[in-house]
């Protein structure tokens, strides 16, 4: 398992309710692909959600985004954290 | 005290040895500011790293990384949290 932040744009307006809705409907299915989505932080003023998980690899990750109907405009493997 | 997302870019080859370096050259001087550095996540390979904070305002944020020797390229208010 390797960790992933995923980042969406476009998203401006976004609020607390819509985030834990999409966050849900990720963790709903996230069992399907072996994905475990740990956070999500959101900046609605310029549209920016990033996720951070735990995943197989990046496809997993897209996969349940895009199942949940979300897809991400950026996914990357970040092997080192603090 | 609100969070922050900063993103760093074209730190490309970075190790997890730089990162611990850079972060704690943050951790160091970010009483001056106000500023608590929670996380760092970096993708060595696109060479993008995000930072998790809580601080008064973005250019606290901002002041403290360059005074550390490496400004962030994106600062975004993650207003909402999961």
């Amino acid at each position: 398992m390797t960790k992933f932040m995923d980042v969406h744009h476009g998203m401006t307006g976004l609020t607390g309710d819509q985030l834990k809705e999409t966050h849900e409907a990720d963790l709903a299915i996230q069992d399907q692909e072996g994905v475990v989505f740990e956070h999500a932080w959101a900046d609605p003023e310029s549209g920016t959600v990033y996720c951070l998980s735990e995943a197989p690899d990046a496809g997993a990750v897209q996969r349940i985004h895009e199942r949940a109907g979300h897809p991400a405009d950026e996914i990357h493997c970040v092997s080192l954290a603090i």
